[in-house]
């Protein structure tokens, strides 16, 4: 069975576990705590970093480089349209949540918060937090414009685009830092997403240190 | 024909040059100083950084989006394998050096010494320097290691890969931060990939106030 290396609310995890799960791979998760000393993880991967997956004799790291790899070997059910002008748009978006939205925000409140704790590396520095409360508003703006004129993100499919942005604001959600009220369009298209039987796993989530408010797994939040 | 807005060191637009001259898409190169107050750029690209494609009618952001499409739409010559294995490690080196590398080292080196200087932020960060100083060697022996084993980055055909490495090799080599000496394999490779005609307009950009070293664009350097 396949084997995922991961940390449960890294939202580079979480994409390569949505589409794994929207594919009916079936999956072994494995906690990966390579910040500590003695972790052997470093032999796993040289980038020292998750997700890593093992399947078919095979070990990937680097989240976009593994979905398109799952996309070209398991193309049921497919996570990428056909034309090329509609895959560009997918993995723009794909990068704008893995970089920009990533760097201005998870980074921002997600590492801050959690990822400093659960490493011992200090507190929370408020310019940050304060920085990625501010940047997330924009972010949920830019998704609210696309969807008004889109069903999904990228276009009038589920695409890997969706997962890439659900699985940023899904750990940002787990610690209560997503404003759902701010639009009701980006609202429906979350719950469009979380509904689906391949976000299950990743609603069962928990991390020890941190509770998640009660709309976190509530599919009528 | 087509225009990209770029600016002449990042090596992000320096991977989609080299894509569009090695595919002999002629192109107008529009220096974009998107810093500068009144550049209408934000205009063209919400996501507000460089390179900014426009071809057949179509604006496109991202630089690794833009080289899929470029490779699905322009296939000849190809830059990426046929098979998925082989595609995966093409997608994996151009993420590591494009995240990985560009965050240990570009953005450590660079972006200290030119960008700063040409933005007027100030002076660099010498602890920055130092560590990204520190970090190329692991790079490069990283590059030897792989390049012990096959004939480009990425296998035995020149991909992508390739294009991303030397993009970022190419612009640190513009302010002689490359230490050539450290590895003949890798200082041969990148003669190898320097001599194609697609590199050649790289090799003739000028920053001002910032002079290249004589082996810059020399090609038995």
């Amino acid at each position: 069975m396949a084997k995922l290396y991961h940390v449960p609310l890294s939202p580079f995890c979480r994409k390569v576990r949505l589409s794994l799960a929207e594919k009916k791979i079936e999956c072994e998760l494995i906690e990966e705590r390579y910040w500590e000393k003695g972790s052997d993880f470093m032999r796993r991967n040289p980038a020292g970093k998750v997700p890593v997956l093992r399947i078919d004799n095979k070990i990937m790291s680097e989240s976009a480089a593994i979905c398109e790899w799952l996309e070209e070997k398991y193309p049921e059910p497919p996570l990428m349209p056909r034309s090329a002008d509609a895959r560009y748009e997918v993995r723009r978006i794909v990068s704008w949540f893995d970089d920009k939205f990533h760097h201005e925000v998870t980074s921002k409140l997600l590492y801050e918060r959690v990822n400093k704790k659960i490493m011992k590396a200090g507190f929370p520095d408020s310019g940050n937090v304060k920085s990625g409360a501010k940047a997330i508003k924009y972010h949920i703006d830019y998704m609210a414009w696309l969807l008004d004129h889109r069903r999904w993100l990228a276009g009038d499919v589920m695409t890997l685009a969706d997962f890439a942005a659900a699985a940023h604001l899904s750990s940002l959600d787990y610690i209560s830092d997503v404003d759902w009220n701010r639009s009701q369009t980006v609202k429906d298209w979350y719950a469009k997403i979380k509904s689906r039987p391949a976000f299950r796993n990743i609603l069962a989530d928990q991390v020890p240190g941190f509770t998640p408010p009660p709309q976190y797994a509530d599919l009528d939040f």
